[in-house]
């Protein structure tokens, strides 16, 4: 397969402006009623907002949602900036064959059915266009661009991302996990500020995206899932480069032979040795992420990138059990320790307790207490100087056994006060974990509810498997920010 | 602390008998309205149903709950099976120093505040009690014993459990995650059978209650949650001797060191070194347990003990990046691999399946297909000689796009129709993998709705992180099962 020369540059104005702030789209093969499994894409991007022009582009019809219906490219007025190209792989060569010279600064090749099904002629034939017509692609086989602030996205559910306040550019190589990923950033209230589907990747790459977001102000974390980096070298430098000032965390797919063989089928990748790759990341100080719930748990907390996990941790969690657990999960991690809190501390925290069915010395547990000496048992280990930052472990389960929503709501605000009063007085990376116990509709409710409430009063939630938190917060305290940015 | 030597027996007839099936029960400090926190067993006893003697045993009433209430342990008419105390420790022992010597069998001491504190004195003295008035004890530092032929029980949600068959066997030092992980498995439809809680194990041990399970024929596994075996020869010698028969799930809390130092402060635990525990355990046949989520896939795979995951499993997973990180969740694991489908069978798929998005080579990632061919694809792929078990991949999730009830119930249908069918007609072990995307109540009511339709017909469903999946189903397939029981 052809790839672009290290110094050629297709015929486009240096970098992704245009990408992700198309002041028109077009959506060539558009259709009022999408078949099932087919996308709609400017129906999802009106319902974001958008306020540039839309182009629904199909012969059949002269207008859909409101909007009027081209035949083709050519009978568009003006430029397009972002082209969206959704129909079969050879359809999708011949129409760009007849788009006009300079009409398209962008294309988002959808369409699958490329190099992964070892049809790389296609996307040679592609990239040729590309430099004979002035167009950059992201693509093929991919889902294509979200904005928050210019309001364009590729899925229905991403308008409810439109207003929430985020720092994360999301890149993905898979199409169906940069979806997966948002939906459960929605649920979990983290905000996401530019993401991108890449796909098979034939023009712009993983590098060049990470690039433009090292420049872009409202980004602070970038987070990536790469199955294959077409250029290792500037991909590598890229991650170095932008680390000193930016965590970068990596999730990479392939990682073993069966792995690589289905990304291949997957994206094309043509990836190499995992543990090298991995090897190489770490010395560029990305920060590795394994799966969903550690990629999520990462950007959650990396929402204040200021206040991250440090070494010293301490856990407040009841349960003797439990804190049996989470002893064993987080003290196993490198970078971690759970400092054992002084004779003087537990002596202190000894008369807020009752005798039996407590923990003193870190974990926490603070036995069967009140709300108020809860907090102030919180706020007296927290403050330790041993210490430098804090995770409450809780649930949302017992919410259930309230007699009813008026004494739940009573209970959840004299929760929510407690808990984010200490962690304002402790003046310390603070964040609670809301242990998932049941998996069932009222408990999710719950779980929901109260992280919104804590959240809104300034506690970052954590969610997920309690281990896995464990691993991401010894990532984030491992991670080396280099100190010469070069 | 004193504790028993190995020739020593405590005098009560051998077996643990009236402890899962007592003819009798008391409850010393029952009342008809518990504080916030404590216990109301005889209510969760009569609300399993219950059919033997039930005692509250309170000086302060004469009636609770429709029973009579007594003043003290020798006002009981006849005897006491079981004895629930449920007071401070020493008020407890202070009331076993006046129990009439024969009156009761067993003792379950709820109560904490022994030599998880320091207090080992007190548990001496209930030994001498013991000997002197011949009953036998569970805990202290313990919630009681749960049997679903005898309906007994020591949580209100376990009347959910009584009518479930179950053949899982499950001890638990702690309390709490004794409580949680069988919360977790009504959620899941798992069926336990009998299941105790051990608490200090002053007396009756893990040991002696995995002896007795492994005579019970209701118990087909053997679940244990451990942080300090007592005897750890004879728990060694006891597992070797069970798993021939039976496999034995064993989860150690207290694997660090910060993890050992909690152990002791919840259960007074000693426990010794992680490593060399664990190495004896896997040569004894145990399967390694580490958290929850693992506990919970063991035990719902092992429903069905004669058909378990075998080292060549087929994976069904829609969607690309998803195919990726489960190829690489699994194949990473010792004792499995996924062997890629002959070319002829890669044919015969490919006939099935559309052109682009479809991976052949296991994992099986179909495609955009209707139901018939996917259960057609699974069939072929399922049957090839080299699979010897097949786990399907997908979500509920979807279920929400659908646009009313109807629609749903009938997309329900023949997505079950085709899964169970499928299953039956590889002849194979087969798993369908719910995997879990939104945490929101809506999602978690048709993972609910999908698994139990799916269950109905046969199919045993799965939940919880795939990676856990994956280390369970390569420790099953890599359990021992010794041939020479002795």
């Amino acid at each position: 397969m052809m790839t672009l020369n290290k110094d050629e540059t297709l015929p486009v104005a240096a970098g992704l402006h245009e990408l992700f702030f198309p002041r028109s789209i077009a959506h060539i093969g558009a259709s009022p009623k999408p078949a099932p499994g087919r996308f709609a894409f400017l129906e999802y991007i009106q319902k974001m907002g958008y306020e540039g022009a839309l182009y629904p582009v199909n012969p059949s019809y002269r207008e859909m949602l409101g909007l009027v219906c081209f035949p083709d490219l050519a009978s568009i007025p003006g430029p397009v900036d972002m082209a969206i190209l959704a129909l079969p792989a050879a359809m999708s060569v011949a129409i760009l064959r007849q788009a006009p010279r300079g009409k398209v600064k962008f294309v988002v090749i959808h369409t699958s059915g490329f190099s992964e099904i070892d049809k790389g002629y296609l996307e040679d034939e592609l990239i040729e266009l590309g430099k004979a017509k002035g167009f950059r692609m992201i693509g093929p086989n991919c889902m294509g661009v979200f904005n928050r602030r210019a309001k364009i996205c590729f899925w229905n559910d991403h308008a409810e991302l439109a207003d929430r306040p985020g720092s994360v550019g999301w890149i993905s190589q898979s199409g169906g996990l940069a979806l997966t990923l948002m939906s459960r950033a929605i649920d979990l209230g983290i905000g996401i500020e530019k993401a991108v589907s890449l796909g098979n990747q034939i023009d712009v790459s993983i590098a060049e995206t990470m690039e433009y977001f090292a420049e872009d102000e409202a980004i602070r974390v970038i987070a990536a899932y790469v199955e294959d980096v077409k250029d290792g070298r500037r991909f590598l430098e890229t991650v170095r480069r932008i680390t000193p000032q930016k965590p970068v965390l990596v999730w990479k797919g392939g990682v073993t032979a069966v792995g690589r063989d289905a990304a291949r089928t997957h994206t094309g990748s043509m990836a190499g040795n995992a543990e090298i790759f991995a090897a190489a990341l770490r010395q560029a100080g990305a920060v590795r992420i394994d799966n969903h719930d550690q990629m999520l748990i990462a950007l959650k907390v990396l929402e204040r990138p200021d206040r991250l996990p440090g070494r010293n941790l301490l856990l407040v969690c009841p349960g003797g059990g439990m804190v049996v657990n989470v002893s064993d999960a987080f003290s196993a991690q490198p970078n971690l320790s759970l400092p054992r809190l002084s004779p003087e501390c537990q002596a202190r925290l000894q008369e807020m307790v009752p005798q039996e069915n407590v923990d003193l010395k870190n974990p926490v547990d603070p036995g069967a207490v009140g709300m108020t000496k809860l907090g102030k048992i919180i706020e007296t280990a927290g403050r330790e100087p041993d210490i430098d930052s804090v995770l409450t472990i809780g649930n949302a389960d017992f919410l259930q056994m309230l007699p009813n929503d008026q004494v739940r709501e009573l209970v959840i605000q004299e929760m929510v006060h407690t808990v984010s009063s200490s962690a304002k007085a402790i003046e310390k990376p603070f964040y609670f974990y809301i242990m998932p116990v049941h998996d069932d509709p009222v408990s999710a409710l719950y779980r929901r509810l109260l992280r919104q409430r804590l959240e809104d009063q300034g506690v970052p939630c954590l969610g997920g498997p309690y281990y896995e938190i464990a691993r991401v917060f010894s990532r984030l305290a491992g991670m080396q920010r280099r100190a010469d940015p070069q």
